[in-house]
């Protein structure tokens, strides 16, 4: 089975279509990586591409996004509701397949650096690919605090904003950019044969870290009044800790103390193969189970 | 994602390496083709290769061997244990993913029209293959009855031995092949936790199909006498009729009733994504879930 990473860059650009279509096409300009989705909002003035591959592959295409954002976009005259700091303001890899955090970090690393001698653009680690030195910058807010404008006053002097890669100096026109490594984030419901919003909002605060829950899991109770159902949706922003299997399982618990029944369940948008597998695995007590038992996966090789 | 097909095709050759090794490259030489499989048996001088990829490719990989077991095995010398009609002895086409039965069917009714025309061997529909004047053949040992000695000497005279495609007369050297389609099968066990052998015996007869149980379903019981257990063993062989979800469902029901537990199920080799995908959508209740969800199969495009 292949090494596959995703890549989920932001832009700030939302509005201009032939600006976002020109960095699509850098890209897929390389071979094996696969576009799977591409968002632009006009109000963020903000594009947010996602694309898979192999990690090589992945990180030539996220260099060439970057470098393509920083001649096209110029963020002296950008404006936009998104928090920003770069033309390319983030560059996220998400281990998929094949491959671990620890991968997705040092590629991060490897593109960091890559862009800071090459374009001369200020990169900061975030997320799981912060250094040491800054371990603060785990939280992609606090790299971004003060946005373009108020980087730009003192990353030269500020040896806190001190960037990881690339001059202490923002580029004239692409500003400055976080690369970082994350989880894949699952965005999955679970819906409930009640009108009792209650309910679902206690299940919610329940299994929510926040308020003392499941870890990586973020959760709110909703009415869907059209279909007469209530909903507790769920973000799972890390499902090896958390997973789609612990939840459900924690939630259909609380309805059966409150006598009330699962309707059905619901995933949104795409999810690793694995994330989806492991309700069959522990469900069924699988032993010994690897993905190289799943037929297709011999047709990535 | 993909269009994908599996073909196992069986061979009259399972002593002389180096004729398995051209026929296996003859098949590998189609580009887009992935090779899963191969397992040669002396005493049945015999050997499975197993191949899957798209339908075009794979019947164009098809043909390919057949020609090439043609030049190489004479069914005049072949000795082995396991019932043959020809060097080719076997070619059937598995729907995985993206494809139906009837798209096996259909490469199976192309493949053998190519063969019969242009390789001169008699060709035989079977499985889901099998055509309404020769619906008997679906079953396989009707059609391979008397074996290459016994078919023979009545393929030229008997109306109803006359072959799909091709002459009515074996090939010189090649004698015949059966064409079909038919379900992957799917090797699964559930083991418990008793020394009772007893118990297995009694479940594997409730659940198989030749006992009254679920179609598609071969079951025994078996001791694992070093484990201190005992086994459910099952072949599913079609998963979209009884799946695994099923079986194991019927299973645990059976041994709370007798107060036994399962220790843990294993599944045998490969199987296609959705055999294992249906746990989790029918234990979690996903609605409107489909395999473009899992976000590798972006991969297959």
């Amino acid at each position: 089975m292949s090494r596959i990473i995703e890549c989920v860059p932001n832009f700030s650009e939302g509005q201009r279509q032939e600006i976002i279509d020109e960095i699509i096409s850098s890209i897929i300009s390389v071979e094996g990586v696969t576009l799977l989705d591409k968002e632009a909002d006009p109000d963020h003035n903000r594009a947010v591409i996602t694309f898979i591959g192999e990690p090589e592959k992945v990180k030539q295409a996220a260099f060439n996004a970057v470098e393509k954002a920083s001649e096209l976009i110029d963020m002296e005259k950008h404006k936009g509701e998104h928090p920003r700091m770069g033309a390319t303001d983030v560059v996220p890899f998400i281990p998929i397949s094949g491959t671990t955090m620890e991968d997705c970090a040092k590629l991060a690393h490897e593109l960091g650096k890559e862009i800071g001698e090459k374009l001369g653009i200020p990169i900061f680690l975030y997320g799981e690919a912060a250094s040491s030195e800054f371990p603060e910058r785990k939280n992609l807010s606090v790299v971004r605090k003060g946005q373009y404008e108020g980087l730009k006053k003192v990353i030269e002097t500020d040896p806190s904003r001190k960037p990881d890669y690339g001059p202490s100096k923002m580029h004239p026109r692409a500003g400055a950019t976080a690369v970082g490594a994350r989880m894949p984030l699952i965005a999955y419901n679970v819906n409930l044969n009640t009108t009792d919003l209650k309910i679902a909002k206690t299940i919610a605060k329940t299994i929510r870290e926040k308020d003392g829950g499941f870890p990586f899991v973020k959760a709110m109770g909703f009415d869907i009044q059209d279909k007469g159902i209530v909903q507790v949706s769920m973000n799972l922003t890390n499902y090896l800790e958390t997973s789609i299997y612990t939840v459900f399982n924690e939630i259909k618990r609380l309805c059966e103390e409150q006598n009330v029944e699962i309707l059905e369940s619901e995933l949104i948008g795409l999810a690793p193969m694995d994330s989806l597998l492991e309700t069959s695995i522990k469900y069924l007590k699988l032993k010994t189970f690897n993905v190289n038992q799943v037929l297709e996966n011999h047709l990535m090789d």
